[in-house]
């Protein structure tokens, strides 16, 4: 291989991030080229898309104090190209964010006109164009970003800086849009269910209850925006992970014959190409997967999600042969893609087989028994993902050493494109369903809508428990990135290495330190999904009392009200919870000193690991578990029935678990150790 | 001073501990001497002492399957001797819950009787005397056997098989003890609970309901003899970790001035003696608190566990003083019993002041949010224990460096006796209030029962809290030691020393084994609970139905069946999680090598450190939501309410968390690291 060759294909992963972007365009054009169906559903979609708008705008607002703070500690402790960087990494994915919304508040309500007109396909297809429009323009933009700055900065020595901060920026905006959508989503669903069910006795999405618009609000504020944050964060985070160990690591694997510079020059550059080939093999999943519009859409977005994998590996195979680059690379990234289905399909099993009907079945003795049931089996639950984690990193580390764990979740984070489609599927479907329910379509729509949206849930689930294996296997990446840093950086000022030794008490006392942040993660946001329930269920309330003829359907309930309550609850409470993940390993690192922040990092990824696959499987598999009962999956125990209304209960302990906590404290565990890496040059001398 | 003076002191463990086990009979027979009540209170107490003895016995021949396994298995691969010195480590835990449990069910109905005769200040003599002989049994019987092994073994190569295989045993009897206590009590307590309120609806410890007496076994046999063999061991691991580093350290601090040789004469000796010291103060303290015995309970109570370290502190400062050995020795061990000291009252707080009346609060909007709160605050409860750990740790390393924590550890459990006396007082009294109420004596004398028992539930809070937070301490140091072991093993047959090097895969991979288990404990711990109680439920049920006259009080209900299936399952379900805590290290030590092992023991640490805080923590604080509902702390918001209802399924959920879970996790940790630390030298060349 030569250097021109090498050169060429660095150019890939913004080639491909540029075509990434002009298909989600093409997308999103013929998203809006659909009909929108009548004025009342163009009336309540137009409610969701403000509404979440509005949300967004309102966090831009927010994000921006954040935003300027950070640049001038950033300029002022590094340097002003930092701080640049920061801002890109955060301006991209508020941009995807920004377009994927749009594109899903589009979809939505030409979801529900396709269902009308009696096309399933067309509607399936009408979400997933919509969901596709977000999956694509996270991974074109994450590639394009981190490709241009590869491009301009490769032979700069503020090569590792400009890559650390564009990383920080993307996970800054994920961890607010996470916490802050997942506060946002779970407090308008808990909220407008005990009000609207509980007190009212309505039935879900009513056009009455002034709560219902938020809650579809929400699921586009949290399982598209926050969702796609997530994922855009856990991809950059990957790539910089593995491009950091390239540039600091003294002992690089041998990708090709060649001196220790020349390898170091592909491994460096070869996250980035085989993410651009994700990308390409994404797009290509993406369209088989519109062609097959007519199966099963359960089998088709199952097939979506497994095709990448595949694909990639033989993709790989031949790429890697073209460039005589050692086939263990291939291996890494395919052990990495299949762990990362592997997960996938366990957080399936858990949140929708045996494990669920044995929750529902718990619930005939009560709500105490409902709970303890689906506690012990979302703890159970950790033990799969995490073996599995440890099998691919023990692999990896085997064939690539630490390099390799790193690419493994490259691997794993291939087919980004195509998970955030399926995932940004669901709530659009969702809301389709939503938005049928209120314009009074009838069951025939619903039924459709229905089915688009139990696939949606699924998806879901299995998008999510993903999202957390990668996030861990990134966290490991990140964590040795951290410690390669703090001694690369030590030997350029003629100190010796820092000895992370496991039982030295620095490294112990940060342990204990480390464990205790995903606790605290898990509380706040618990606690502001209560506070901001509480506040909605008020309001609701309020409207019930004073606006005259809303229970006899003669007057419109103030669903903006309840939006903004929503909107004001979310961004207040979304505060605390992401200041500790920002903070913590900051004041740690500068007042205790590397090594003990090595050892909180390692407590906290050991606890926030189990913790948030604790919690999001738990939330799961008691959703299915109600949604069980409600289906007639025990006999005898009809919705509305004692059993019923025990495993509501579970369920909505678990909303907060599954969509706030639970992905919550994943995120923590990622900005932490993204944070640590940018601030490893700065405490390696303490 | 001389080697004869140090000779002398060194006697003084066992000496001390004889004393302890003289003043314990003393104590047994006093008890006994009480008067024991009318026919029926007898008839009831003979229930429920038959009932917690047959599942002693039972427990006995389980038991001796798992240790002629292990006794075998040691005597194969290290020595008979270590086979050996494990039967003695268990025999004695064994024969401490024995004595303990047959006082306790004495005590109970005696302490009715004393309240019966409106002698409330004997009653809560009795109470207290009966915890005592608990206490001073458990604390006397360790230091005996350690000790006396110590004199016998003490210029042995055999010295650390012999203390850690003692280690091992009383390991494993507190992990069964504990682990099947806790499915026994809650199933009891849950089962009967479900059966007698839901179900029958008749009230609490009626005497109608067959479960009633199982339900009383249960405290005996979690809260006397689980928490007996759980202290036990936390003392007995705490002494063998500084034993160990003392044993196998190369940087020893300098207690006196001389040579390494003398030092560790002195580091190995001193922890033994330190706790010999605990026990005096400790008997000291029982009598203290005795002669209070007209004050209020709660006073008492508190003051019983303020007392030792103080004097404590006083008496290991003049020893010290006289030996000529540094006060940095007092200083740690002051810091450690200070420490456990504020971990307590930390628990209290979280369990009984504010969070509990907003757990409360929080029951007025359903069980949902109950269960969201308390969730909440156990999560939240975890934070202040963890730092007080952290920061004991921190000092005691700065004093004594890794001995200095393990010494730390011997402070914190310095108390034991007094801790384990207030402990077994609890279920004592709580069994003295479940006889009057069964004997119909009526509400004079269940006040009484009821002001003891409600002193018992707070003292119990903060035991459980300084049971964990000991346990996190100590397993730092049986984690220290385990590291030396490995290395003086390796260095002993020329090998270098294994660094354990943070960032090294191995050990990345063991953290997330290990952050598995504490979660798998939860979940088959939970399950346990689960079924056990589910099969009580039916058996009520069956009763019921087929026993004429029950209902109206015309026949008697067959409670021997109930504690037969309570004793069975509980049995049966101890199983999993016991050998998931024994064989795991051993199976991935001789697989996987140290270093993974090393990882393994870290994140599970971490992991199981935080969740037992959270599961104890949460179940504790919704327990007394509940009753603070039912004293009437909401206004409007009566016993039978919805909120009351709602706070019965926060409290439900709580049962295993707090006494089955929660406890059983942090045993987990601490029998890992004893087992490792045993293995330690046949795994140190992998």
């Amino acid at each position: 291989m030569t250097t021109e060759t090498w050169s060429t294909w660095l150019k890939t992963p913004v080639i491909f991030g540029v075509l990434g972007l002009l298909i989600a365009i093409f997308f999103y054009f013929r998203v809006l080229k659909q009909e929108k169906g009548n004025e009342t559903m163009e009336r309540i979609a137009r409610y969701i898309r403000e509404g979440a708008m509005a949300f967004l705008w309102r966090q831009y607002k927010t994000l921006a104090v954040y935003g300027v703070v950070v640049f001038a500690l950033l300029a002022w402790k590094m340097s002003l190209l930092a701080g640049f960087c920061f801002l890109l990494g955060a301006f991209l994915s508020l941009l995807a964010g920004f377009i994927g919304m749009k594109a899903a508040t589009f979809a939505n309500v030409r979801t529900t006109q396709a269902a009308f007109r009696n096309k399933a396909a067309d509607a399936l297809v009408t979400a997933l164009d919509g969901g596709a429009v977000m999956g694509l323009t996270v991974a074109a933009l994450g590639l394009i970003g981190l490709g241009v700055l590869y491009l301009f900065y490769r032979e700069s020595t503020q090569l590792s800086e400009v890559l650390h901060s564009f990383a920080v920026g993307a996970s800054s905006i994920a961890l607010f849009a996470r916490i802050g959508g997942g506060i946002y989503t779970k407090a308008a669903d808990v909220g407008s269910d005990i009000a609207g069910k509980v007190i009212e006795n309505i039935p879900e999405d009513d056009p009455r209850n002034p709560g219902v618009i938020a809650d579809n609000v929400g699921d586009n504020v949290g399982d598209v925006a926050g969702m796609g944050a997530d994922i855009y964060e856990s991809m950059v985070a990957a790539i910089v992970a593995a491009m950091a160990i390239a540039i600091t690591s003294t002992q690089l694997p041998t990708f090709v014959e060649g001196d220790l510079e020349t390898n170091k020059w592909i491994g460096v550059g070869l996250p980035l190409i085989l993410s651009g080939l994700g990308l390409v093999v994404s797009i290509v999943c993406i369209f088989i997967a519109r062609l097959m519009k007519n199966m099963n859409p359960a089998k088709v977005l199952r097939g979506a999600l497994i095709m990448p994998p595949v694909i990639l590996a033989a993709v790989s195979y031949a790429v890697m042969a073209s460039l005589g680059i050692t086939q263990s690379v291939t291996l890494v990234l395919t052990v990495g893609a299949l762990g990362g289905a592997i997960i996938g399909l366990i957080t399936d099993y858990y949140t929708s087989s045996t494990p669920v009907s044995k929750i529902a079945q718990s619930a005939t003795t009560g709500a105490g028994t409902n709970v303890i049931y689906g506690l012990a089996i979302g703890m159970e639950s950790t033990a799969v993902p995490m073996l599995v984690v440890a099998g691919v990193a023990y692999l990896a580390d085997h064939y690539l050493g630490l390099y390799g764990v790193a690419l493994s979740a490259v691997g794993m984070l291939g087919g980004t494109a195509v998970v955030m489609t399926v995932d940004a599927y669901g709530p659009i479907s969702d809301n389709a369903g939503g938005i049928s329910e209120m314009s009074g379509l009838g069951p025939e729509v619903r039924k459709i809508t229905d089915e688009l949206d139990s696939v949606g849930n699924t998806t879901a689930a299995i998008g999510k428990g993903f999202a957390i294996g990668s996030a861990i296997l990134t966290v490991l990446a990140l964590f040795s990135a951290f410690n390669m840093e703090v001694n690369h950086v030590r030997s350029l000022n003629g100190l010796p290495d820092l000895q992370l030794v496991l039982n030295e008490p620095k490294i112990l006392i940060g342990i204990l330190l480390g464990s205790i942040l995903p606790f605290l993660v898990g509380s706040t946001t618990m606690l502001a999904v209560g506070r901001a329930a509480g506040a909605i269920v008020e309001e609701i309330r309020r409207q019930f009392r004073e606006i005259p003829g809303l229970m006899e359907l003669k007057a419109d309930p103030d669903p903006k009200k309840i939006v903004d309550i929503a909107t004001t609850a979310a961004l207040k409470e979304m505060i605390v919870p992401g200041l500790i993940a920002v903070v913590a390993p900051v004041l740690v690192g500068f007042t205790l000193g590397p090594a003990v922040l090595a050892g909180m990092l390692a407590g906290s990824l050991a606890v926030g690991a189990t913790l948030s696959l604790f919690m999001a499987n738990a939330g799961g598999a008691w959703d299915n578990a109600k949604k069980f009962i409600e289906k007639g999956g025990l006999p005898g125990h009809k919705k509305g029935s004692d059993t019923h209304k025990a495993a509501v209960v579970g369920d909505m302990v678990g909303d907060p678990f599954k969509d706030t906590s639970g992905p919550g404290i994943a995120i923590l565990i990622k900005v932490m150790s993204v944070v640590s890496l940018l601030v490893a040059p700065l405490i390696a001398m303490l």
